[in-house]
């Protein structure tokens, strides 16, 4: 199975981001976590990009807030879907990240998720991983289903 | 290769989303177009759905306005991952439509593009299904060298 | 008299929706508290909203917060007045839950109120049953001549 | 039947809330169409409001735009459910209008629908006295399974 | 010299407004504080706001938050500068009451204020006042020379 | 009677102001109007503002777009209440224009108006002088009858 | 003197763009007009700005609309400083172009000016140029004493 | 090498402002800190703006929060660049101080920097100078270097 890169322009946004790790762990999925940033490290985050398909990856989630430029810098320099957690902090809370990652020009797609939603994303790179494989579809079904328990559970209460 | 399914909440949105449509032609994408509304039609709109995997579908492109649970009604009965095109015509140049799309709760993730952003979706979508086809990702490569030199030749003019 | 059922999108909302419970009681308005998710839950909030009101409901309040379908899709389901309670916590104050609750499209209407508004859907579920009900109709008057008092005696102090 | 009162704060907004009046005729529902201004005319607006069950009144719809008090004054007056439309025309789209009409105190609810949603409030307005009266909701589910119709009609196409 | 009304829509919105009347006594105007809501007591707000003129006052300011109509309510019945405070607490660090406040349709002005701007509130009704009144203007002359003055001092530390 | 300016920031905002004239010309008000810039002739403005007084000026009116300074600037340089007009043209209709205009820090009042509400600012500026003149209070509650009237003569219709 | 690079993501923006070389031709500073896109030719726009200085280039103009990330992305390679233009035509007048260009995280700055504002990052660059070059300094003085008179005779008429 | 002043309209805004003096203070920058408002010291920060380049400045650094109008203000009285800090503390987390500050009309241009963005502001006077300074370019050079380097090393961890 294809890896999931997940990169973040700060590593003070870890607290949240961890559950996209979380995540991809409980699908067994592998993955990379990096700090690498488009406008401090943008040579570097340029050449991981560049490369990510080559190195085995099959998605990449970044994460940043203010003016979100990473998901768009990534994207610019891949093939790969590029998924874009804005993370609040900015303005708004975290419309300027919102914006500044969704608003992609013709050409070159991000696919934005909630603000500040890591688990999300890494549900999204499960699924997009899961169009070519059938033990991880079935895996992201039952936890559908076990979503699905859970919320009838709490109903019942 | 597996198919990718356009879903309007409206027909009358299709001006905006048509170009989606041009680009799934030009990459060779084989796709179904629907109109089904999550509140006009929501037994046939989750049917479909659920079923989507099962006949094929790889990626389910959704695309409305206002508040746009088009998207999110989709992704509520499918693992397949869930592309949503937020489109204007509502309040604020589409930013109802916008968070209606991506302000999606844990669990249950959207991928969100441009407001009326449909050629970036399919682009998109076309990204998904290269993950693990390697001649379309050869042909998105191949797209993107061609976008960078019609950019590079704009700027000689 | 119809009873009202009070749907919440999450279990975690409680607190928040809580005095919609208290105000329903204080008019002796039977009632049904439910969890039930459109994201998570679809096929069983489906169920509840079509069958309401055969099951002897007037009325179905629904709330929930950031990309807030909840109300507009137990409205896609049920010709019942559906009132949304837009629910803080995702994005400005609200505002992500007050367009996806307020901004549905031509044929399916929600009524919305106040950002965290619990105790006003309450009210207003009252005064819908109370267009056929007199001495519901007695109870409202006689409250809003009480919350008169009330503000007339805080402006002597 | 209870009858519905439609009433503008302006009568330029007239276009815009016609559909409304549409509606309520293809229902059968008895109307009356008013030009009553929250600051214009208080006295009589305040009048109107205070008489309208006794006039056999079931719902009030008000239209306004920028600061729209109409709604939160007729709410003021009576007991009776009043609908506010937001009306475009002021500032971003209707938002100045929006939260005119959605963000009232504790005590005292309005039921807001879609910006410019004239039809939906008729609609809720039909939905709300259908409440008490089968023929109406019979009515209305008939409509809404046409709505169905011409939604897969169009799907077909 | 006339007199200033003070006048809250809620009485929880005192500490926020308190500054007001510091400011008219600062001045030595008369004052008078009431709370008085648009929505709860809207027959007696009417009628103050009608006597107020006749009962020696020269300006109204009125402080609101949410769908703040207090002022507008104000202004309806009188032809007294009427001069809002919009207040934090609902949307949008009070957006919400800004635009319900300063919104209002030609015919019947409201002066806003900044949010929360109590004594901006009472200072511009001292200007009010004072252009019919040379002590005052000497008052306020001073003032703002003291104002420069610790402003300056300030610069110096 | 004191005289009102009536200043432009620019000479193109004038289509949009001209109302402001036309009703002050109706209460027969001595104006005076100027073309001032915060920005391209600062210390002119400055100047103006500070002898407006002693020209015998009780109101300033400012009409600004954009970072509308205008208003704040005179209210820097006078004791005078200053009316401001925000207009449209920059972004978001005006939000740019009103934000800049309304949110004045404490110590520095402006009185802001409705969103190129031209009118409403005369209307205002009447008010303010109508504080201690019998005969213009007597005008303006005349046009307030009339308005009245006219609204309830479009409802007879 | 050193030369002004004037770089635009796209060349459908020209139009909104051209005044920037006009007013740089009118102080008959050097400029050198690209068309280089942050994300359709990242590598040549990486490489133009990690020259610029090299290359006597003492300011860069930026200009971009929507995710605008050309400012930031030259940001990032060069340390000459960055003038970025939000362009209209994504969201919100420019508020997506605008929160992307000015929310720069912490050690990397743009200076944003006012959207759709060419003119105003051409006068920008000329006074960061006049810093050390006394000449252009005379002719931005001139300039805004020009300003000053045609404000003054618009005045005057 | 020239000065930066480093202008706050309030004295309360140090806490946020104060990263840039420890900017300035690590470039060897030689600067000057003022308290200097638009609106309590108008004629202060004209005259200070209006001497500031004969006094041996370069850039003007103005801080200020709310209806923003200190950088605007030193704008219109120098041909220096003038770059705006918007203060958080008004209203949506800056929104009205960064409107206030970067929608300057055409013909005299801010350089505004993120909200709050002490530090960036100072990196950018610093840029600015080192247009004509090399060794304030080499510390520059040497600064982003660094951060790079800190950045990779987060990354490693």
């Amino acid at each position: 199975m294809k890896k999931v890169a997940l990169v973040l322009g700060s590593d003070s946004d870890w607290p949240v981001i961890k559950p996209a790790r979380e995540q991809l762990k409980f699908y067994g999925i592998d993955y990379e976590v990096r700090v690498l940033s488009a406008h401090r490290t943008p040579e570097e985050a340029a050449e991981y990009a560049r490369q990510a398909r080559d190195h085995g990856f099959g998605v990449i989630i970044c994460a940043a807030g203010m003016a979100a430029h990473l998901a768009g810098a990534f994207a610019a320099h891949t093939i790969l879907p590029v998924i874009g957690i804005p993370v609040k902090g900015g303005m708004l809370d975290g419309l300027d990240a919102l914006l500044s990652t969704v608003q992609m020009p013709p050409g070159i797609p991000v696919a934005a998720v909630t603000v500040n939603g890591a688990k999300n994303a890494a549900i999204l790179a499960a699924e997009i991983l899961a169009v070519s494989d059938s033990t991880l579809a079935a895996k992201l079904s039952e936890e559908r289903e076990n979503i699905r328990r859970q919320t009838l559970e709490k109903d019942i209460k």
